[in-house]
């Protein structure tokens, strides 16, 4: 009984300290580093926080290109060949220009691999249809470009964080 | 006596919540609004953490219209109007291309103001004549374009921190 308690306290211990040894964004640098791959991001709500997750560790820019905080619309359209016909019909916070953003930064920086994250960190600027932490991340690569659509809770801080994260571990698991 | 002592105490005490209160990048959002002028950012070494600090406050869209990570060279001559000859023969880290990626992300993005960072995050890539710490930020509006030359202690993150609390308090001094 004291073994078997034992055990099941060691083994989550045993898995957090590998979590904490090798960051998420170390295991996707890895990863593409070891594919020979690069990496685009197009930023809407996270404002920049995912690339700076990206080049947290040195030597990301051997697979880091950078790439676009599309913060307004107008960078969105002029940048990310984001079109006004989506925006107008399905907001900046949608799957299609999620989609938009991903494959307009992968053209635009000539990455392997596009990330996109555009959704609603409030406190303001929920709708009941929209509800602040809605997010959508898109991923796009030569063969294909897909949305996902997440529904985040907590703080501004949080939200931003939790997306960031998610779409790490979204290019980790594409590339695995 | 005791009275002078307490004034003395509670004078920095003040001083320290008001600044607590207010953090450097709400006062820049808030100068920029009074002012109707927008800012956009073009970084390299920060990698879109002084994206991160103007959108941490809810509203910055009023004011930030986004940037340019321009973590590759290519990104930089492709998308910054940074010459290849200043590449060559001054480097990616410098002032000629501080200022460069400034009036760059001026033109890119149609915002009044452009803020750039371009620096030696470390741990490696410094060398004798520029070594880990040294960084390059360009202030750039319709008037001129300027950079400034630091020289900052400490690991990555406190480089990259740093480099981005500089550049927000440049701003808010030209902007004053």
């Amino acid at each position: 009984m004291t073994d078997a308690r034992h055990d099941m306290r060691s083994a989550p211990k045993t898995w957090n300290r590998s979590l904490e040894e090798e960051p998420l964004e170390s295991v996707v640098g890895r990863l593409l580093r070891g594919q020979g791959k690069t990496l685009a991001t197009a930023e809407s709500c996270t404002g920049g926080y995912l690339g700076k997750f990206l080049t947290d560790l040195p030597g990301s820019s051997d697979f880091y290109q950078g790439g676009i905080i599309s913060y307004s619309n107008a960078l969105k359209i002029r940048h990310l060949e984001v079109s006004p016909a989506a925006l107008d019909r399905w907001g900046a916070v949608s799957e299609p220009v999620a989609c938009q953003m991903a494959r307009g930064v992968r053209n635009w920086s000539g990455a392997d691999l596009g990330i996109s994250v555009t959704g609603i960190a409030g406190p303001s600027g929920g709708s009941p249809e929209k509800p602040v932490g809605l997010v959508y991340l898109g991923l796009s690569d030569s063969v294909e470009t897909r949305a996902r659509e997440l529904l985040l809770e907590g703080d501004r801080e949080a939200i931003r964080l939790r997306a960031c994260r998610i779409a790490l571990d979204w290019i980790r698991r594409h590339l695995t």
